[in-house]
């Protein structure tokens, strides 16, 4: 089954873009995944194609109207019908793993670039669209954030990446960091591979990486920390809290 | 001036990519930054022009070995001297619009990519290398991250955005979610353009919009509520913190 990607943007020139190489790429090739931008300008209706107007209330910048963008998402919902729809916006909901990990698991997804100061925020709400954000900072667009959403999703995909078990092991999929990777030459720069590493102890081995684990993050990220914590001390068997 | 954007990747050929068009391809055009992707395997000393090997202690996936890695950063930094150099990572810092800004006021940067299990952990210590992440979740490389990075800091440079006052209002700037935005027609599908908005009072429009910044950072993100009333408390004058 081919995983869909409908990418709703003004610069539909940018995708697959990065996309289209390396393991994503292949995986374009392979058939796996689709990539279809849609250009929102098409469904502009005056003979200029405007897609944006100024904020109500002043303000600098301008803000794409639910009217013409909503003319582009029915559009969407009509050519890939059922798909999750989402608008990359720094007012949306952080992006997590876990929910990275749903939508690679579902037929695909329809995602909403925004540009200038963003959308109408009637959009969201006439369309039951979900707002998502990658991170704490401001970009030029959404167009980013909708290539960072891509390839975190199409990884996932069956047969993307090489080994099976890749993967569980990573960073967030517990809830923790990953522990730290060395590999050969064993000295560098009068820099050696920990002892444990290369004592064939595997059971040595991981204790010490889960343990790396927990003293990265709780030093570098003591939010996730508490997190994993208080999910712990919630659970009744004392048991991991595994974020699936 | 001109920002310098260097990036030590595997692939290349993904920048500038997206980055080429649109705010960040006309500032490139003009000559306010520059583009120089540098190609980690040419810095490989044996004939199969090796960047990884094996992890240390078993597991899946290829670590990027210390020794060639840093063959590749000593050269960019020749190139490029006294430019900040960080690694995309998801063990690194989140990536903040504080740490964007202050980038963007530099000379530039140099960006490590990593590739399958990331980056053997030595290369950090023995460079000084800081740690970035774009988000908690797990991308096939630090390719993304980068062009996230890049974008996040070109349109801050200098005659980049239209209007100098864009981007003080937006979000994280004043460590609050921003206000939503709204555009003509005024009525869309029954929903009308929120009344205060087409009043003119400026005053009550700009008390309206900071109520509605605060009780969206509340609903929809707490954490940074919480951050936001936490430095409020710890102001003695009580003023809004300002993350800058």
């Amino acid at each position: 089954m081919t995983f869909i990607a409908q990418v709703l943007t003004l610069y539909p020139e940018m995708f697959p873009g990065p996309l289209g190489l390396s393991i994503a790429g292949r995986a374009l090739n392979e058939g796996r995944w689709r990539c279809d931008p849609l250009q929102i300008r098409d469904f502009a209706t005056d003979r200029h194609r405007s897609v944006d107007d100024t904020p109500a209330g002043g303000g600098a910048g301008m803000v794409l109207r639910a009217d013409v963008v909503a003319r582009a998402v029915d559009h969407a919902a009509a050519a890939a019908p059922g798909l999750p729809m989402l608008a990359m916006t720094p007012r949306g909901a952080p992006l997590s793993q876990k929910r990275v990990r749903a939508l690679a698991a579902g037929p695909g997804l329809t995602i909403l670039c925004g540009r200038f100061e963003g959308f109408d925020e009637r959009l969201f709400e006439a369309r039951g669209i979900e707002q998502v954000s990658i991170g704490d900072y401001i970009l030029s667009g959404g167009e980013m954030g909708a290539l960072v959403l891509l390839d975190a999703c199409v990884r996932l995909l069956p047969g993307v990446m090489g080994a099976p078990s890749s993967g569980d092991d990573e960073s967030f999929e517990s809830g923790l960091l990953e522990y730290p990777h060395y590999t050969r030459p064993n000295e560098w720069e009068g820099r050696t591979i920990p002892e444990v590493l290369r004592s064939g102890d595997h059971a040595k081995i991981a204790a010490w990486r889960k343990s790396k684990a927990e003293i990265d993050t709780r030093l570098r990220r003591p939010d996730l920390w508490e997190r994993h914590e208080g999910a712990r001390v919630r659970s009744p068997s004392g048991a991991r809290h595994d974020e699936d």
